[in-house]
């Protein structure tokens, strides 16, 4: 059978689950041949619940045909010990024993995980800006900026209608603290072939993003089907205009067609040589 | 000195570093006491520049009180031990020795940072419904939703003005491609004493965030400063009608004055039990 070969993965977690899914999305996608079947069991702090989870961990590897991933970042050994009750049948990979448990040796402190209460995260600076960030990127996307704030920005982005913009602001905001803007490059700019005058005093700042007119138009028709703004030939017209409006005045762009938002962003991160705010 | 003290970490990938760097925030933010001054370098994907990032390793180490902490996610023997030229002079913590060997053993498949190309994660199914959970969050965002566009909702959070509601959303949709629209609860609602009436065919779908009256008015000074929907008295009245209100609706909320979107956004993918997208 040429069918893509699935898998059970756990989160448990005495937490929210977050860390224990965020790395573990992030190794999972390493894996492009196994669809995951993911199943999140967060707040696992006490024996009984740690025992619970054992056993359903044992009842789907009764079910299925393949033994379960666990991803798993209980810190405290009693439930540690009552979760490996289903080591058995589960790959089991642990958060605590790679690299919680040598970072407490290390740093010669315990983890909030550890101590049993939730680290104030929300109360953090990072935190803050991150939240300031993502705020920034909802009131300066799409060319809505006043100009005077774009003194604030650490990137501006700009690019034609649906290349990626808007979801890169957000992300870099959302995973770096970074603030920013985006700017659409529209036919009007083309016509006058320069840059919006805003962003006259912001080059340094300024990243362009491109992507092959075959995808826009593909995804400008699911916006605006068989509109003349989704045309494969209105598509070509606007990104040539807008790769020689960005080498005319020497702004730096690459092409965002096969690239995610993570890849886009790790770029420009680099490029632009942003100081990282946390 | 009571000063917090300062750790450089290293993030060392031969992709974009956002893999290592993903599990270094989560696995940091558990370390609330020490400052750290965070390091990516990414795109290590031959011998030579290995090396050159061991130098850097091992020359700030001699500059600094306390030893640098690595993130590696190289998966090439030749260039992890290239890198491990410097593992005396720092704490290493490898993602592929972890986790990535153990699950390209248990799945029977190398990884695709191992095959030496980046996983077209930009065309996979997951990734698309991201990108399609942030472009609706930003379309749905604040009350603009069209009443037939809530059928698409998977949740739909209400609360008064800078409740949260928006970053909330946002991160929602950007880590398990949920799609979140948002309503802010505003003074009309309160004297009719009646929720916005889009939302009565999707009850189910309703979650509530408040918040504490002197955070929310600290949090609306910095955007309108000393105007009546910042005062104190205003933000009370607002939250206590508001709760009255989601009491009488029978709708589930919880207090966000000390969560992290993160963990606020944990518990609703619990409480809602939203069928996840990936």
């Amino acid at each position: 059978m040429s069918e893509i070969p699935s898998r059970t993965v756990f989160f448990v977690s005495d937490g929210t689950g977050i860390t224990a899914e965020t790395l573990g999305h992030s190794l999972l996608a390493q894996f492009g041949n196994t669809h995951f079947h993911q199943v999140r069991i967060p707040f696992i702090d006490t024996i009984d619940k740690a025992r619970a989870c054992a056993r359903q961990i044992r009842d789907t590897a009764q079910q299925i045909a393949h033994r379960p991933i666990v991803f798993s970042t209980l810190v405290k050994p009693g439930t540690i010990d009552a979760l490996r009750e289903a080591a058995d049948c589960a790959l089991f990979l642990d958060l605590f024993e790679c690299f919680i448990g040598p970072l407490e040796g290390e740093l010669g402190q315990p983890s909030t995980h550890t101590v049993g209460r939730f680290h104030d995260i929300a109360e953090s600076h990072d935190y803050q800006n991150r939240i300031e960030a993502i705020n920034f990127a909802m009131s300066h996307d799409d060319g809505i900026s006043k100009a005077s704030d774009l003194v604030e920005a650490d990137v501006i982005l700009v690019g034609v209608s649906r290349s990626g913009k808007t979801p890169t602001s957000l992300y870099l905001a959302m995973q770096f603290g970074v603030k920013a803007a985006n700017y659409p490059l529209i036919p009007e700019d083309f016509e006058r072939n320069k840059l919006p005058g805003e962003l006259n005093d912001h080059r340094d700042k300024l990243f362009g993003l491109s992507i092959a007119p075959e995808r826009l138009s593909q995804i400008r028709q699911e916006r605006r089907p068989n509109s003349p703004y989704a045309s494969l030939t209105n598509c070509r017209y606007e990104i040539e205009a807008a790769q020689k409006l960005m080498r005319r005045e020497n702004i730096r762009w690459f092409d965002s067609t096969t690239k995610s938002i993570e890849e886009i962003s790790a770029t420009i991160m680099q490029t632009v040589r942003i100081v990282q705010k946390y």
